[in-house]
């Protein structure tokens, strides 16, 4: 019997609206009350009470589902086999401590390897990111539509300076190359809420040289329902069980830089 | 007889508010009816129309007063004697065609060479930046707290990717150096915006090669009340009237942060 995946859909949203109110609470009390405390702490902290939270909720109602998560959750899980949740509680920890916004949380619903279902909560701009497989992907109400082919001179790309600051300096002048020959580039420290932002067009393409299923998991099934290519720099899908490399962008896009990037893949962090 | 500082704050406020009006319009417009459109025609449009929308209400208002603006208005000021209006119809018009978020409307009312009255408006997330000189720095109700020390390691930067990616590699270097001993970078696209966000905590630092007055005059009367140090890359105040570098940040970064750009001032683009 296969899954009612709008159903899950529903559920997590329920869920993530519960925990995402967890995380302003916990914002308001540590600016009120506990202002010496080590913003580290408080982000662990809250990382895994908001895990918790939705493992629990997530065994409670669906027993036979596996769940993986950022923090503690799943860590023996080594095959996709049935259906598989994959949650990072908040993604853009540092975000949460020095700036109090542009975090997310990300839930996505896997079967067999397939991605069912994903959900991106960008928590204090109350933006809701969501789809299910075949049936497009919405912002909030309004469903988000195809996105049509770009070139890279009139292209915003997603890219976070470090990568194009390490010190293997000679493997990076094709990354140079590919930003000043781009119409400009974007960071802003949380991976599911760039990969939100390029379903929703905000971005032409999101690239990094190192993330987790977690982080990327949801997006990936938002960004197959508007037709953004979404693979690793060696041009092949991103694990749901490894970190990985990871290049999405526009069609006609893609296929530019990942040109570009290739040759980065032995150097993922 | 001084002005009255507060009242020219609530009139840029009032007009800001009619002109940001006017760019919410122009967007749903432009999604609704106008598709095909180029989009640098629309910028261009709306570039104008609002300056002149500002300048007309400040010549009407205050006869007296000189206006600096981005895009025609106040080419043959060479001093900054009586009082000067600095105003960016819209800061960030990238994001503006791209995004449809993230951009500003940035006025500044600077009297003698001295900052007097900084608002920036980002107009997609209802934020309003206000300042008057030596009465404290808010974003919206709440006035903003006065900075902290911090250092490198623990510092989030606002920079752009495309200075991390010029060809005069050797020059680099040092900033290559600086991002990866600090905690993180970002980059949104509106200078006048990651101006505000240093002054409401949310980066540590922002620093660019090349900028007008238009786009860092609000900004500074901001960043003066909450106690961050805004230079150029030879640690000179920033003209009000020539492009320039600038570099912001919390007190103790700023100086850390010289050293790193100190040699690029040569650079400038």
């Amino acid at each position: 019997m296969t899954a009612d995946w709008n159903e899950l859909k529903n559920q997590a949203v329920k869920w993530m609206d519960e925990a995402g109110k967890m995380l302003k609470e916990s914002l308001s009390h540590h600016l009120q009350v506990d202002k010496k405390s080590d913003p580290n702490d408080l982000v662990t902290e809250m990382d895994y009470k908001v895990e918790r939270f939705l493992n629990e909720k997530i065994n409670d109602t669906y027993p036979g589902h596996l769940v993986l998560g950022e923090e503690e959750t799943g860590t023996n899980i080594e095959s996709t086999d049935g259906v598989l949740w994959i949650i990072d509680p908040i993604d853009g920890t540092t975000n949460f401590v020095h700036q109090k916004f542009n975090f997310a949380i990300s839930v996505a619903v896997v079967e067999n390897g397939v991605g069912k279902v994903g959900v991106i909560y960008n928590v204090m701009h109350d933006e809701w990111y969501t789809a299910v497989e075949g049936e497009g992907a919405y912002l909030n109400e309004s469903q988000l539509p195809e996105v049509t082919p770009v070139d890279l001179p009139e292209a915003v790309i997603g890219l976070n300076g470090r990568w194009l600051a390490r010190e293997k300096r000679r493997d990076e002048r094709s990354l140079h190359r590919m930003v000043r020959k781009s119409r400009s580039v974007r960071s802003y420290g949380s991976a599911a809420i760039e990969l939100a932002y390029v379903a929703s067009g905000r971005l032409d393409s999101y690239m990094s040289f190192s993330l987790s299923p977690w982080d990327y998991a949801a997006g990936l099934v938002l960004l197959k329902e508007v037709g953004v290519t979404a693979t690793d720099f060696k041009g092949e899908p991103p694990s749901y069980l490894q970190s990985s490399t990871v290049l999405v962008a526009r069609p006609g896009l893609h296929n530019q830089l990942l040109h570009y990037v290739h040759d980065h893949e032995g150097f993922q962090e």
